[in-house]
């Protein structure tokens, strides 16, 4: 049958699924977060680095101006959601007389937000405030290479905090160790699948 | 002076100062690690799942059909050293009688492992045994996208498994606990520029 179909329409069919596989695991993993804070810990905590603004080029049907803005509207609401995640786990530390800044999730953490924040002031200089398109012809590819970097970077972080916080409460063959290991496999399929629906026609 | 270059040379320039990277930060990773466990921890433990394979192709100077039998060999050598490592660590656990498969470094692990073989299988039947030229044009782009998750993955594996071990140990503020944190940022960014290398000239 798949000889029939014309490829560009099989191409965007199989895009649009690994985009679906992405979304299905980033809201499995808002679920499963939800669950655990509430449901085992009593609280919601808040701590993001959300990598859906990257889809937003393939997702959002607007014309590439608006997509553009988009794209780098929600990268200022996780630069935000970052900022008072780090204030609050400073806070929390002092508040329980805990040392900062140990453990690799933190050297992991810090650094990728800082690496972000500029990546997204490069971007903003570059490609909203730039008029050059010589310069954005020639950065576009390292602004998505970056990109795709600093993804990567997120996950790493996120995983280490769940290694870092599970450790912490003792956790071992509870249904909540269950859980957060769901969570945390969640979380790294989410990473996979993001990156794959941005790779994708570049390799498949 | 750039405008008056080949851009081929350019490119190709490139590209090897990020391999040279990727391998910097490989290399690094081997000399901490064995630093940590010789100075620190007093024996060498062994673990495996060594992305370099991936640039064979790139750094090997031989032609298609060598590049090929040694990106595989190279593939074999990590699943044999990481069943080792497997062995290793379920012995380690027996003996000092604590319990298997709890937490989140583990199960990534393992996932990554069963992956890691299964893709290695995969690409064995496919193009080595296989005769097909169109069933190998269909698989390349899917087998060399499931590489690149399977190295995300493994790093996730390893930082984990870093992080187990720091906080089983009692780390935080002694030269140890730097040491490790270094290694594991330098795995990570061995990650990122083998990954970087691999994409190079598709994005950049």
């Amino acid at each position: 049958m798949h000889t029939n179909m014309d490829p560009n329409v099989r191409r965007r069919g199989s895009g649009a699924g690994l985009r679906g596989l992405a979304y299905l695991f980033g809201v499995l993993s808002i679920i499963l977060m939800i669950i655990w804070l509430l449901h085992f810990r009593g609280s919601i905590e808040y701590d993001s680095q959300n990598p859906a603004p990257m889809m937003a080029y393939r997702t959002v049907p607007a014309e590439m101006r608006v997509k553009k803005i988009i794209h780098m509207l929600l990268h200022i609401i996780a630069i935000v959601m970052g900022i008072i995640g780090l204030c609050a786990v400073f806070r929390y530390h002092n508040m329980i007389n805990l040392g900062d800044m140990y453990s690799l999730h933190s050297w992991i953490g810090l650094t990728t937000f800082i690496l972000y924040c500029l990546q997204w002031l490069v971007g903003f200089l570059v490609f909203m405030v730039g008029r050059s398109s010589v310069t954005k012809e020639r950065m576009i590819g390292w602004h998505m290479v970056a990109g795709r970097a600093l993804l990567f970077m997120s996950i790493c972080a996120a995983l280490t905090g769940l290694m870092e916080k599970a450790q912490f409460l003792g956790l071992k063959y509870q249904h909540e160790a269950r859980l957060v290991n769901f969570l945390g496999l969640s979380i790294l399929l989410f990473g996979v699948f993001v990156d794959l629906s941005i790779v994708y026609g570049r390799y498949i």
